[in-house]
């Protein structure tokens, strides 16, 4: 099996993440300091999301950035 | 202690690998198709890297990305 791309695997976990918080979108992004349609964006995989803001992203979920870039297995 | 960033933990993470695999800054970044310079000034946290990025210096050093952005113990 061809391993996942970064940025899918990223985009999986966040979403999992915040839902297992119980966060919309738009209550991730505002916790974050992001726009609601970019977070959407990155779940989608659609953006070559930066170290910084992965890293706002995890805190903001209370997770940490190498957690979030774990395939699940 | 405060947490490191996650651009510095990349950033010694990254140097640490390469050095451990006997690679040139200028090496790696032939290797991972990126300009050496640039190489360089990830190397020192100065730049905001993207996660498409992260994965083709992962990948270029054998290495994953969880892994080069693990804080070392």
């Amino acid at each position: 099996m061809q391993k996942a791309s970064a940025r899918r695997v990223f985009a999986e976990n966040l979403r999992k993440r915040r839902r297992a918080r119980g966060l919309s979108q738009e209550a991730l992004a505002d916790l974050a300091g992001l726009h609601r349609t970019y977070v959407g964006s990155v779940e989608r995989a659609e953006r070559n999301i930066s170290i910084d803001n992965i890293e706002r992203l995890a805190r903001a979920l209370s997770s940490d950035v190498p957690e979030l870039l774990a395939e699940s297995r």
